[in-house]
């Protein structure tokens, strides 16, 4: 794969948020023509920031995926398109449910139509979820997992990697998903605290805030630090093969909520306290989860190479919180 | 239940449709007060005539279940909602999968949003179909079969059904689906040839054109005459049972295609030739389809009380080709 990206045309939905703009920088330095798209929505977690060291390295395009007419025009020519943009937030897809549907859902298979119609040979890379699997009836989750979501982000998400399986059916486009679990690192959206607890335990621990763990604390998880994530996305987005296909990410490591605060706490000292479930946030809560990923590693060699505390460690570095050690 | 619909307020979405304007005239004949919604597309089945019988009891209200503004105002007050508006064609699934996309996922979610806002109280049926399976891996297929829809008429109903089951696990609201399987019988579209083979062999027939079966005239099917699908869908209006479930109907006997064509042919002589699958029906095709229908029977004892041999009479009756009995 290493030389795959030097001169390829790459388009990124979604390209200025946490992980669009991770892999923009990644393929930026592997030689890659970027164009990356992204609607700025202020919830959504794009900021032109995000992009500082590349910013006039790649083209930037200001439009959201919803506008299928400047889509057609951007589809043409790329050589692999990332789709990543989305609306992540379980609890917003709840509140807005048609807004989650539009972007998640319509956007996705317009996406396709335009791809079918404008260039049918792109390779085309989704970024799916855990969270069409809902509350796991067994663990590991493997791809055979039944599809139960719990939430509309969860639904939508799963239509969308439907279409991305269908296209690849019925007319031969190159399509692949990967199922995201929690992912973390530089650039992951902080402001924002309906987008999972994980950017919301660093912002509280970054801010010296108490970090209120819902539930028992015991709830299990696996973590891809972002790099680990984009490694993902970069070797699937430089293979024709997997047609259709949708692969689990994972790794090795699991961690209860309170390891992961309390490895948190390694790098940024922070106090927490476990409290009841908001009655909402109970409701399309989905409990222990966590990924067997072998199928993926058997068909692209691909391993998670950050573990928690190495990638806790980084991600605290980049946001200026280096370790205070004991002298 | 032959005493619930007395006096009740039931809005069928589609009410002018092939299922909805016969479910319409059940239901009236059994003291409902009826609010029939159709958006008449042309090429979606609806025809004022279909309700002919009924027309000054009820109350007619032509808009399109895409428009939010006109679905919020009629939702209020029902006690009953049969949601059976839809894009039915496989085929213009997928020449205008946006369409389909609006009509069979989107309008389903607003339907919901709408009751949740208006009238979180009221009975939420929803007509699902047999396609979401995709092609069978096993028969007779259950509700636990592998949901992988070979179209996008499929994914987006699909994705209706989930969000009819996450209403009723989130909201408490009392949703039901039922995945119906080929339904026939008086009303139904004969003039677009795109709604499936049944309507299409059933104009062949009327018309004195010789039925194409394509493919090799042994794919088996299983056949629901219109009265007991509407029977389905009353039992479970009057129910507050079945939490978010979906049901499969079904029928004890199933047929070829072939079979299907010579029972035809008893009531309406017809010849028949077998041709090759156009490439497009190919690519969407599922095969063997027939369905367990043991939880729903279970669960409300329905049983289909017609015939493949009697439905397909009464139809021609219907359309006015009564049997030409040998004297």
């Amino acid at each position: 794969m290493s030389d795959f990206y030097q001169g390829r045309r790459v388009l990124i939905t979604g390209g200025l948020g946490f992980i669009g703009s991770n892999l923009a920088i990644e393929l930026q330095q592997r030689g890659a023509r970027l164009t990356l798209l992204d609607s700025m929505i202020p919830a959504y977690g794009a900021c032109i920031e995000n992009i500082e060291p590349i910013r006039d390295a790649v083209t930037v395009n200001f439009s959201d995926v919803r506008d299928q007419h400047s889509l057609t025009y951007l589809v043409r020519d790329q050589e692999v398109i990332f789709s990543l943009a989305g609306q992540v937030s379980h609890l917003d897809s709840m509140h807005e449910p048609l807004v989650d549907l539009d972007i998640n859902c319509r956007s996705q298979l317009s996406l396709l139509e335009c791809c079918r119609r404008e260039n049918p040979d792109v390779r085309l890379v989704l970024a799916s979820t855990r969270q069409i699997y809902g509350k796991p009836r067994f663990l590991p989750v493997t791809e055979d997992h039944p599809i139960a979501p719990t939430d509309i982000n969860g639904i939508n998400k799963w239509a969308a990697e439907m279409y991305f399986t269908l296209y690849a059916q019925v007319y031969g486009m190159s399509t692949v998903s990967l199922r995201l679990t929690n992912t973390y690192g530089p650039r992951m959206d902080l402001r924002n605290s309906k987008k999972g607890f994980v950017g919301v335990f660093i912002q509280q621990a970054l801010s010296g805030q108490a970090i209120r763990i819902f539930g028992t604390g015991l709830q299990r998880r696996d973590f891809n630090y972002v790099s680990d994530v984009t490694q993902a996305l970069a070797l699937v987005g430089a293979s024709r093969d997997h047609h259709g296909a949708s692969f689990n990410l994972g790794h090795d490591e699991h961690f209860t909520l309170r390891e992961f605060v309390e490895t948190l706490s390694e790098h940024c000292p922070v106090q927490f306290e476990i409290i009841p479930f908001p009655d909402e946030l109970r409701a399309i809560d989905i409990g222990d989860y966590y990924a067997d990923y072998s199928k993926f590693r058997a068909a692209t060699g691909w391993r998670p190479q950050v573990g928690l505390d190495e990638g806790l460690q980084r991600t605290m570095q980049f946001y200026g919180h280096a370790k205070e050690t004991a002298a």
